[in-house]
């Protein structure tokens, strides 16, 4: 990966308990410098900035068009509730900032295609914070399931699963659970990385169709707090998912193919910072009289020095800094990625707003 | 456990691959001997006999007929195809034989009440050849599950998948996929299993409601060799199960509770013979920045001395020796258990059929 002259410089927009991650993520992605910080009041900025190692240097703004006025910086992380992305977003691209944006993408994708529409016009990159994409895992994972001659066969039904019990303060406090911040609740957020999964495992192509399986849990202000989907495809292949505020945190992820079967159980945040495993089994059959597997699954761990954050602000600083450099366009595959998945997270909103009917994907 | 004063006299109607596991079952499992077995020829049931360890002074008849006529046999394992179980299981019970019958119990659940019926009226104990439910994995499992106050807390969700790759051969001559032998297919064979695991997570609280989900795969004789369906229980548990012919083979079972979840891949027939694993993680939550997991998930391994289905049998025959020589009553645990499970097929199956219609359960 060729290195750009100087690291890119990130501005933050909003103060979020998830930036703190993403900070060390910028300190340690190697391509990119924690350079602005901005929220609403320029205490609470200094104190992010103090917190979380922001150079002493560092800008410190007490506003987010601050951020987005300064001339220095060249891209940044949008960490802000759902329903202000389509505001923050697009006025971040129309300064030709980089967009790092923190899932979901949008309310819709009507929204979204307006945060794309000015990401086109302005030349700026856009990607979404989906990290465990970038885990080295994630690549040794796909390498299996697109052998489709020999290890995996055909897809042919997936399952994905995130759950977490939150607190009662989070349950009563969170922005996810409030409908004027983040009115898609537990679906836009566990739930983005289990419909992610989902059309991660089947390489992208879209569903034909979505039912929002009944059983939804909504909180009194009538925001999702659990729910399940079916998804299916036009080729047979299908999949379900289940995501939860209210149940022991579960991130399973399972495909299942002609000839083989790939299992995780902590696809999202890997059980450990420096190295993370999936099981797979290849042709799995029985002993003799049935009393045994043979061959059994085996298990495949993964190293890597970077964590997976910091590996998503690497690739993106790279996408950045060929564009300010190298007079590259911007990548077009993160962006079609998002919209797929928040295609995908409409349909089982709309199905369930419909009674649990069946929605069909159009593209 | 009191020993039978003599060990409980098997017939063996039917010489399916499965009876061979089951005949090697009643030899290890101490309390029953493999007695007679019947086939539509002498020869086949003598092959039978010679190629499964029967003692050479064992019964081998050309029907079935006769190894229920013969006074010496007390029990009768029934591996017949299910078309046939209503005819057979009557026969036999009619003729005091307890039955130990394969899944699935009867084509629906007015079949298997006529089975029952017959039991009852008849004073016989009648089992079905559930076999996992008999290792001690189980137990250990279900003392996870119904910790409700520290460990597992309340069941939330469940996800139960058997699948397996069916050869060219099975596909075009098992009777699993034959209309007029076992008309509910993959729903009654791997479907079995995962209704049945998903009842024995949920105690045995039966559904309110079950959908069958779209993309059913039919083959040319309409019978079902892959499908998916939901439930959803009045407290608002729900869950999902999918089976097929069509993919590598795959076991998975997930429950997940307030607390806790617990995984396991090979529900139906552990990967090994004599000792078997399963997951486990409670209050499950992530490091300070959340780059991992904090307590991480614990595995659990359980010995077994003897296979699931010599454990099945010795049960079996345990409950058999009480009626024969204790004077004790059948235990209807067993077949209510299996009444459940045909109940939520059935309602599978009726969603299928009327395109996709919730089914309500009415226990």
């Amino acid at each position: 990966m060729a290195e750009s002259p100087s690291p890119i410089k990130f501005g933050i927009i909003g103060c979020a308990d998830i930036a703190r991650k993403v900070s060390r993520a910028i300190i340690l992605s190697g391509n990119s410098t924690l350079y602005a910080v901005g929220s609403r009041t320029t205490e609470k900025a200094a104190r992010f900035a103090k917190e979380n190692g922001f150079p002493e240097w560092a800008k410190v703004y007490g506003s987010y068009e601050a951020v987005l006025e300064d001339p220095e910086v060249d891209a940044v992380y949008v960490p802000l509730p759902t329903s202000l992305h389509i505001k923050w977003a697009v006025v971040a691209a129309q300064k030709k900032k980089h967009l790092l944006l923190e899932k979901p993408v949008a309310l819709n994708v009507g929204e979204f295609d307006v945060i794309l529409e000015a990401c086109e016009s302005n030349g700026v990159q856009i990607m979404d914070a989906t990290m465990w994409m970038h885990h080295p895992r994630a690549a040794k994972m796909k390498e299996f399931l697109l052998d489709s001659s020999h290890l995996f066969g055909q897809l042919k039904s997936v399952h994905s699963c995130f759950t977490f019990a939150a607190t009662k303060d989070f349950l009563e406090n969170d922005i996810r659970v409030k409908p004027d911040l983040d009115a898609l609740g537990v679906l836009g957020d566990a739930g983005w990385y289990c419909v992610r999964s989902i059309l991660w495992a089947a390489d992208f192509t879209l569903p034909k169709s979505v039912l929002a399986l009944r059983g939804t849990i909504f909180n009194s202000a009538g925001v999702i707090i659990a729910c399940s989907a079916s998804l299916q495809w036009e080729d047979g292949k299908t999949a379900t998912f289940h995501c939860s505020f209210l149940a022991n945190l579960t991130m399973d992820l399972t495909a299942v193919g002609t000839n083989g079967t790939l299992h995780l159980h902590d696809f999202v945040i890997p059980f450990e910072e420096k190295k993370a495993s999936f099981a797979t089994s290849v042709k799995s059959g029985f002993t003799e009289l049935v009393t045994g597997w043979d061959p059994k699954p085996s298990e495949h761990t993964v190293m890597t020095d970077l964590p997976q954050e910091a590996l998503m602000v690497r690739e993106f600083s790279r996408l950045v800094g060929s564009i300010k450099f190298g007079g590259a366009k911007p990548e077009k595959k993160w962006p079609a990625l998002s919209r797929k998945t928040q295609l995908v997270l409409d349909a089982v909103k709309t199905s369930i707003e419909r009674g649990y009917e069946t929605v069909e994907i159009t593209g």
